[in-house]
């Protein structure tokens, strides 16, 4: 604490992992590639997990639980799905420790090994679809609507705090269906769930596509997305929902007898977001002094810290800062009193812009006699005067107002950082600058999105719902293309 | 469904496992050990959390979320600790799968062997003690209050629904504080947190205690404990607070800066319960029908079963069960009106039987010429015609009723199935015959606690809180005692 960062245009990999621990969001722990998510940090993830549970929910889903370990043999019965996951794999294959007979302390017993190595999920549709199997007899028991908060675990490499751990949390939806065009409906429907939610809530605008195919999850005829755009000018993927078809029905033998008695393979999907939504919260809003909160996800909205020499100056300003939390929570905003004694006034400002607090309060002597507080706005850093008498109105607008201000700036942020490129020129020109969004004409071919992405490191991000169709001719090969699909170089 | 119950009666614990499955709250899966707990049941353990959480939020903690997997040599650190752990720890010895060169599917890559085995956390004191050490350097850090929500494994050979699982869900809470006295009262106070958590939503009598040194958690210089008893005699521990003293402070070096200067170890608590408090609101309520809920805890409260012929007389019942449930919602009761046109309402009556819904309501044609529905009680199994303008004022005032009654009615169990024995005989018989709880004096040593139990499978639930004063002799021994400690067969 009280340190400065260093700031995004020195070095802005180094500003986002600096600021994340400073801001006590979270930290590496000493396993490898796990982190901690720090009380602060997590109560952010809570307000997220909170609201989106609220969302899932009026949608008809309900929370299950299914095992953290998937035996290895489930995994191979989906082709795709276990190309997809079998290189990132912690493997559990002993069930015991044991003290070393040559006194090294514990070892793993010999004589524990398994007889069927289990896998740590790094996602639970093999699971869940073998569960299933046990649900599902009729067109009655049919939809499924279930949803899974769990953690997950994919051995990576590089890892990153909150933007790409081995370890991670999130939220899976599973469900099952008696046609196609009902699981297509689902999968579209939690996509716009995700988008709602990241827009109104996080404050972060995102383009809803779908991605190609060598961009699909492993296992699905569709994926779609949300993409954000970072202020370095790179893409995040924000969240994503599958559109599974009867692939995991038919590995897992899951069939359902139809309402004409016929025996019918049953539908998926798959939907997902998680505590990389931290990372893109982070590097959507926060400046070179820390953390900044949209109010919606901010732990506390209002931190109120008192100025002061001595107890009888301390007191008088306590009785008004407990009357204005007691005004301010009545009105539904969470407001923290900092009056420990441990630290001065300007650590705790300090603490507070790092933190990303959206308002801070401040009562001196002066105040009092004037009737009035000092109100400072976390995201403009600018401060006014208000009366005592106006704070419990003037807040609740003023939060309102932030929390739109947010969204608007990074709409316009991304306005201004999305371009359209007509010929390999101008496309790796824009790509290597990081510029952000682009939009170019691609020939349809795997082969192609991986030369480009070999050329450049942009990947394509997704090709938008509802794109305009136009003709044109394709950045690298020249070929023809119907659309332009957004390219990225992306987290 | 529609399949009558093993009675318990006729076998305790088979009752027990159908219950559970019957009622969708949990089923066993493809892998060893580990359950699926399905919606239902989860929406039940939601609402624990939930009031658990806001529990522990009122009084001071935060949560936060530190690794799944613990290096094997942070278990070593605190030796008790890891001779408690270690023989039921599942262990990840490698990160990667790969193809068969064979052809046999998918195998562990053996270039992909971790240098150290990870441990999959049976719980977190260790890699908990290893971050607090970064978080602890003065008195200002101090006191540390953090909760975390999270899944546990720990290996065991024979396993039951909810009540032994090789994964389950708790929280455990990790507190560090800067004196014993501070962290003494810490672990009391969480223990009253449960005690009237558990008495007050799950309408569970416990009773309040310390266990003996035996029994003690593997690292703890006092657990405290609350112990419930179930219908068959058997007791079952449902929460424990552990005052851990320094043990893990010097085990990770963990000291603070006092206010005069000097370097302190930290004193340490952790708490924790579980999905075990599943199989103790199930085993303490239910009868032959099935589960019976306290209303605090169930997912609804009323369920709504309209009995028609014909789509018109469906749409005038509808017509008036959705006002109800306009208005049970005003008044805050969750209620749910199944109009599901797939199943009979037979079929249904039983379900919500099964499931415990505390209120069932019934309209059909003659309810609505009366202007009146039919109120079913779950607990009490008992049925009356309410007037359909009273329904509003009624149900709140009865889902009270139901609450109080199922905590009178336990309670009225246990000291019912609460015995003195001055005796080994009575001792013995008491015990064999699982008559509940028997109060009996005891030498005060490890030994005569394990003898005990070698001969009767009894151990000490606990030396109750406030426990009397008593001369007497030990009921195995004949050795001198000071007081009576409580004796039980337990889950």
């Amino acid at each position: 604490m009280g340190k400065h960062l260093t700031t995004r245009a020195e070095d802005y990999s180094k500003w986002y992992n600096e600021l994340v621990v400073k801001a006590d969001l979270a930290q590496n722990s000493g396993v490898r590639g796990s982190m901690v998510i720090k009380p602060y940090g997590f109560a952010i993830w809570e307000r997220i997990q909170a609201d989106l549970d609220r969302r899932f929910k009026e949608t008809g889903h309900m929370n299950a639980y299914f095992p953290l370990f998937i035996p290895k043999s489930y995994f191979s019965k989906e082709a795709s799905h276990v190309d997809g996951f079998a290189k990132e794999c912690a493997v559990v294959t002993h069930y015991r420790l044991k003290n070393d007979p040559d006194g090294n302390g514990v070892i793993v017993d010999p004589a524990a090994k398994l007889e069927e190595e289990l896998i740590v999920r790094p996602t639970s549709e093999t699971i869940i679809w073998d569960t299933y199997r046990d649900w599902i007899q009729s067109y009655r028991d049919l939809p499924i609507l279930v949803n899974q908060w769990a953690n997950v675990v994919r051995w990576e490499m590089r890892t990153r705090l909150f933007l790409r751990t081995a370890e991670f949390l999130w939220q899976e939806g599973h469900t099952a269906h008696a046609t196609k065009e009902e699981a297509i409906q689902e999968a579209e429907t939690m996509l716009d769930v995700y988008a709602s939610f990241v827009e109104e809530i996080m404050a972060i605008p995102v383009l809803r596509g779908i991605k190609t195919e060598g961009e699909r999850f492993a296992g699905a005829l569709e994926t779609y997305c949300i993409e954000a755009l970072m202020q370095d000018g790179k893409a995040l993927q924000a969240g994503t929902s599958h559109f599974l078809g009867q692939n995991f029905a038919k590995a897992f033998d899951v069939k359902f007898q139809t309402k004409e008695g016929t025996q019918e393979y049953v539908w998926a999907t798959s939907w997902g977001v998680s505590t990389r939504l931290m990372g893109a919260l982070i590097m959507t809003h926060s400046d070179d002094n820390g953390l900044v909160l949209p109010p919606k996800l901010a732990p506390y909205q209002v931190v109120i810290v008192p100025i002061y020499k001595g107890q009888e100056q301390l007191d008088a300003i306590s009785e008004v800062a407990n009357d204005l939390v007691q005004q301010l929570r009545a009105v539904g905003v969470t407001v923290k009193y900092d009056d420990r004694d441990t630290q001065k006034p300007g650590w705790k400002f300090n603490q507070y812009e790092l933190q990303g607090v959206p308002l801070r309060i401040a009562i001196g002597p002066k105040d009092l006699e004037k009737g009035s507080v000092e109100l400072a706005r976390r995201d403009t850093l600018t401060k006014q005067f208000v009366s005592q008498s106006d704070v419990a109105t003037v807040i609740p607008a003023l939060l309102d107002e932030i929390q739109n201000s947010l969204f608007e700036k990074a709409l316009k942020f991304r306005e201004e950082h999305t371009h359209v490129a007509n010929s390999w020129e101008e496309f790796e020109t824009l790509i290597k600058s990081n510029a952000g969004f682009v939009h170019a004409h691609w020939d349809g071919t795997t082969e192609t999105e991986d030369k480009i992405k070999d050329l450049t490191k942009a990947t394509i991000r997704c090709i938008p719902l509802n794109n305009n169709e136009e003709e044109g001719t394709c950045v690298l090969t020249g070929k023809p293309s119907k659309q332009r699909v957004v390219f990225a170089r992306a987290y």
